[in-house]
């Protein structure tokens, strides 16, 4: 099948382009000899965290259990949930799943801990467990390095978890190599009175996960770091070219669209909107528009309704008619792909696979 | 089995809520003797829809005619495809779901018109079409009357195609009834116009189908106005009444989930973000926030990320414990209805039942 005969609207991936990004990733990884867990949530596609295996992971991350069993189920082996687990219920799914894998957990408080110890430890098993640092983005993780040791305590006195390391979320908002090198300043201060701190603990730390897509390729200059979990890099998005982090030739995936309306003065009308690009914000720049249409950046997609995007094409030469095709790279790719129940990918202007986004609606 | 005992996040709407909202509806409808298409992009449940129809619907209207297929083997057989089909291939599925149903599309180009007529004409079957005029809000539709009785026209001379009326969005923002009468005054202008320019080419106008949650009670005050396609109005939102169209206790849908971190000072973070709730924002008063928590309205749901919802916490009287459940609801609901396989139907503290969102991903 051509692209050109795929009914929109159809997310569609540049094998190409995906998999360079996948070599150039891996190959980073390989020289600094940094391990490469991808986060899957930017995909939720079990064929490709497998290819990301092939190509030189050393394992994979998930937010979500539902999304942990997706994987397990295709034959990924090592996964880190990424995620606190609290309670009974996703304990005792946790304890099950690691029966069958290599599974290690984020979290940031006794209580998730504790719960898991009773669930693990119930049934004679391990489970491994990261403690999660803030590093200043305030969203989750102990505040310092004297909160991570006695958490980090805890985690090796309850029975059926081993303690195994730190790992952050550098998800500060920075635009450019200097933001980056501030935020990077920052974080290596943490990283290392922690450190410092574990040691005179004679805690070992064996891993030290930190990483995004945005500070991926500066993992080397993370203190302490010997494991990333970048997630867009696979696909990359307006958002990581905005902020300097990715070319537009690096963006792998596209949205294909169809005009579906031109009646309106001043604007033409796409067959997608927030329910085909989730209605996620452009990061960048002015923060004005909802992804850029590769054929024509003069036009801005000024807004969205659920199923139809607003062209404003005033400042565009070319004149729009019912029924053109369009590819729009969106603002954020992971909650793209998350709208989708498949995604085709192509090479040239064939369609050589489509893939079902199993990952999909696993919210638990 | 209890609400307390339903894994988060979960999307659980209050049946007797619901039910309220549904009679109301139709009661006014019935009353007013106006036809109620209600838009079901707001549940994508096949269940729902046949609610709404036996409670007094006279069909559904869908965005997709993949919705359209699964609302229709569901046993719906009156339906809206309120969206410009626009192509051959959507043609053709048009044409061979229309053997099995009565099904009305709603266009505003000749384009659209003319790859219908071709599919259905050569399978010599029928298609009824409403002409979409444009009322201000700048989406889709003819811009005034002269264009709307040429398209009128022009439909009325392809094979295969019936005229069977008007329709019109009115999507403009408007917050309060001072606001809301003033764009009707406008809406009405155009009516007036389009309604005698008809009448004097002696075209026959059957339908004139108007609405939208915001609009919808007052659909007796649009002139002509004798169907409406409000969508939101089974479950209401934070937008709602937010407008002032919907009082919270209206609010029939949220959003259960649980503290899953309490590290980060002035902080909790909920176990859903916009992968549970869409990204849309809150489009009244000062605009903030992406949610409201039932049991603390002191709270702010400041932002999201894909799983994790930020709540700032520091105008709240009450501490946060890692394991609490709340209850939130969502900024606008059919986003939030389609971040989700499933939603439980919940009456006291009991489930009752649990619906797939089987139209959920019908992108096309």
């Amino acid at each position: 099948m051509l692209i050109s005969e795929v009914e929109t609207p159809a997310v569609v991936v540049d094998l190409d382009v995906m998999e360079r990004n996948l070599s150039r990733m891996a190959e980073y990884c390989r020289t600094q000899k940094i391990k490469l867990r991808p986060h899957t949530k930017s995909h939720k596609i079990p064929q490709l965290a497998k290819m990301q295996v092939e190509s030189g992971a050393n394992g994979i991350t998930v937010a979500k259990l539902g999304e942990a069993e997706v994987m397990l189920d295709s034959g990924i082996t090592d996964i880190l949930i990424a995620y606190p687990l609290v309670g009974k219920a996703k304990a005792t799914h946790l304890a099950e799943l690691s029966r069958r894998a290599n599974i290690t957990v984020s979290l940031d408080s006794e209580e998730a801990a504790r719960s898991i110890s009773e669930e693990v430890s119930a049934r004679n098993l391990k489970a491994e467990i990261l403690v999660e640092l803030d590093v200043g983005f305030a969203r989750c993780g102990v505040a310092n390095e004297d909160d991570a040791l006695i958490l980090a305590q805890k985690i090796s006195e309850l029975p059926g978890l081993v303690f195994k390391g730190l790992m952050f979320f550098p998800g500060q908002f920075v635009v450019g190599s200097n933001e980056r090198a501030s935020l990077r300043s920052h974080v290596n201060s943490l990283l290392d009175r922690t450190l410092e701190t574990f040691d005179r603990a004679a805690m070992p730390v064996s891993t030290v996960s930190g990483g995004s897509t945005p500070t991926a390729y500066e993992a080397h200059m993370f203190h302490g770091v010997n494991e990333i979990r970048p997630g867009m890099y696979i696909f990359n998005d307006r958002n990581m070219v905005g902020i300097g982090v990715a070319r537009l030739e690096d963006c792998a995936l596209s949205v294909v669209v169809t005009v579906v309306s031109t009646s309106v003065a001043g604007r033409s009308i796409i067959d997608g909107g927030s329910k085909t690009f989730s209605s996620d914000r452009y990061l960048a720049g002015d923060g004005k528009g909802f992804g850029l249409i590769r054929e024509d950046p003069a036009v801005e997609l000024e807004s969205f309704s659920e199923e139809h995007g607003h062209m404003n094409i005033k400042r565009s030469q070319h004149r729009y008619r019912v029924g053109d095709r369009l590819s729009v790279i969106p603002n954020h790719v992971c909650s793209t792909v998350n709208m989708h129940n498949e995604i085709y990918g192509v090479r040239g202007d064939h369609v050589e696979t489509v893939w079902e986004v199993a990952g999909r609606g696993k919210v638990r």
